[in-house]
């Protein structure tokens, strides 16, 4: 059975101090099944990506989906949680809900509100996706378990420093396209390569260019099947789906390659009957640019240890082979945790409907997602096709 | 598409200050996948249901099912919260993986460490699962919630703190019979009913035997399909499966009902095609005495505001009707938050497998269950039958 995104809506991602988690939801929400030519009754069930963890003292945030609309007051909500994979974890419980065969449209919002906390506070709630026993006392949260990969894959390839800068500024680039992008300034790929008061080391070797953003911000989507999904005006199809993990401590794995990430991918592909090659474009996960570096090589694009010839080459820019981030990115866009899968996921929906705007990429008809939660631990791959 | 519960496993709820909460999910997980005549290998994907909320610093603890057994090294794991329906929202999710074709096995574990807080902590914590914007300031969190869900329903119908005393003194003495029960203890009515300094009130009407206990706890079970069910040696099928809303704020409704069980509960019975008098037992939410007596009426047992005849006709004892809670419910079982979903349907399988030692219906063949989160808010309704 086939799922379709049929509508799908995204806020803007940055600061977000005028509104409650719960006014973010709503709008988004209802937005996207506006979009989807539906109104609130034809929901037949709602799933929340929010990674919370302490970023809003409401618990049980799915029930906030209640207060959407009156229609969807009786509506079953569940949130998933999966820390910065959250987002495919509640698309892939919605799909997987309607090929079961229980309802014709699921309403999936991605939603997290970060901003309103000192980065001290964001970054010890972000902490709590590591692995606490060992990892609990690594300097520098998330950023110094980065750190730590970015260190591991230097130690094993050489420095790679200037790859990693190449990344942020492209990234950065292509986000001025993104109307919903946090930061929408082409940075250049000097500034991102330098060191310098307005780039400093956060943790050696990550420079704060080589770092995602601390964001507010919400995405939504329609999913549905069968007949609902035939009457909609437009559709993107969700062509296949993976899901991998890979052992919570950093310390049992080899850190300058994504395992789990790699499993995805060739799972992905493969229940798609698709080579890498045959993709038009693909959104991947770059909470840190060295994550980015090592998701080419867990997709195929490079053997491993040499991510780098993909920007060597081109491929990965705007009308290269495979151009990667068109949306900016996580660096760009901003890393609204429960929000990135699901706002992933509408991107490229927008790039295979054709409606990415400066994003779009000419005729693009297939597309892949790659959303990763924790330090390369919950892998989510899907592939998305214009149908 | 049959999904089918074929193996399970419960551990002792109480107080488990030895084990951490990723030993708790260990040894209880590895339980199940032996009960199921399996190996950690054969499991396709894991389902974590856990509250948290702040009862664990350690967050994206889906992934602590990676450290399970090395086999499960890159299963995909997810963790599902609903509140104190979790562990429902957990097996729901991994019987709509199942039924949409992707896997044959999954493993399913609730889990929940509590007891190492104070009880302020505790229902600091709770308390998040109530909607903040109006009922975070009610005096005594989630006890005071369901103090004026007790208030409202005696205003409509009169005191019926007997009948409260008599639904604590029924689980109470069933609890006896329940290996796993954190509290096995006959009270007694008298004592149940009458206020005491050992059974003070904790919030107006409701003492301290109309409230479930804070307990540590992990239950598990592995959902299997198809063939992978059929070789199975002993199995439950999940006939029907439905799961309602209610708006979150308990302002917006009438707290005498529960309007969203009621639908759960009229879905359930519909999907599986069958009376609530073909039913040979329930294991329904007794987070509160209260709560129970409601939902004798979401039920259908009796009217509105008649819920005490179950009990005066004795209907819902052992030997009666539809016996109710024969493992002692969350009253004497505890209630480990995001175990307690899995442990509902743990406890009915045993009594559907003959397994159920001296909580056993004779005979049961066909029982449901009734798990909800927050105050009426996600409501889930399982019916379980022997194949």
């Amino acid at each position: 059975m086939n799922v379709d995104i049929i509508g799908w809506s995204h806020s803007r991602f940055g600061r977000m101090d005028a509104l409650t988690l719960e006014e973010m939801m709503r709008a988004t929400a209802l937005d996207a099944i506006g979009d989807a030519g539906l109104e609130p009754a034809d929901i037949d069930a709602v799933f929340v990506g929010h990674f919370n963890a302490g970023f809003q003292d409401q618990g049980f945030t799915a029930s906030l989906a209640t207060l959407i609309h009156p229609d969807l007051r009786h509506t079953p909500t569940t949130r998933l949680e999966n820390a910065c994979a959250t987002g495919s974890a509640a698309i892939h419980a919605g799909a997987d809900r309607l090929m079961a065969g229980r309802g014709r449209h699921v309403l999936v919002v991605g939603v997290e509100k970060m901003t309103h906390l000192s980065s001290a506070e964001a970054g010890a709630i972000l902490k709590k996706a590591a692995y606490l026993p060992t990892e609990g006392d690594l300097p520098g949260g998330f950023v110094g378990m980065f750190g730590e990969i970015a260190k591991a894959y230097f130690d094993r390839h050489g420095d790679k420093g200037a790859a990693l800068a190449r990344i942020a500024a492209k990234n950065h680039l292509n986000g001025t396209h993104n109307p919903f992008a946090q930061m929408r300034k082409d940075l250049g790929f000097d500034f991102c390569n330098t060191v310098s008061d307005k780039n400093p080391i956060v943790i050696a070797p990550l420079r704060r260019t080589d770092c995602s953003l601390v964001s507010d911000g919400a995405a939504a989507l329609v999913l549905a099947t069968g007949d609902a999904a035939r009457s909609a005006s437009r559709k993107v199809r969700l062509r296949a789906r993976a899901q991998a993990a890979d052992p919570f401590p950093m310390k049992d794995r080899d850190m300058s390659r994504f395992a789990g990430a790699e499993r995805a991918w060739a799972q992905v592909l493969a229940e798609a009957g698709l080579a890498l090659d045959d993709l038009d474009l693909v959104e991947t996960h770059d909470c840190f640019t060295i994550a980015e570096l090592i998701q080419y090589e867990a997709m195929g694009l490079t053997p491993p240890g040499q991510g780098e010839r993909a920007l060597e080459e081109g491929w990965v820019y705007p009308g290269g082979r495979l151009p990667v981030n068109m949306s900016g990115g996580l660096k760009s866009k901003g890393h609204p945790i429960g929000a990135t899968g699901v706002s992933m996921h509408v991107v490229a929906a927008m790039q295979l409907a054709g409606e990415a705007g400066g994003m779009q990429v000419p005729g693009a008809r297939l597309a892949a997602v790659f959303n990763m939660g924790g330090a390369a631990v919950a892998n989510y791959a899907t592939v998305l096709e214009r149908v």
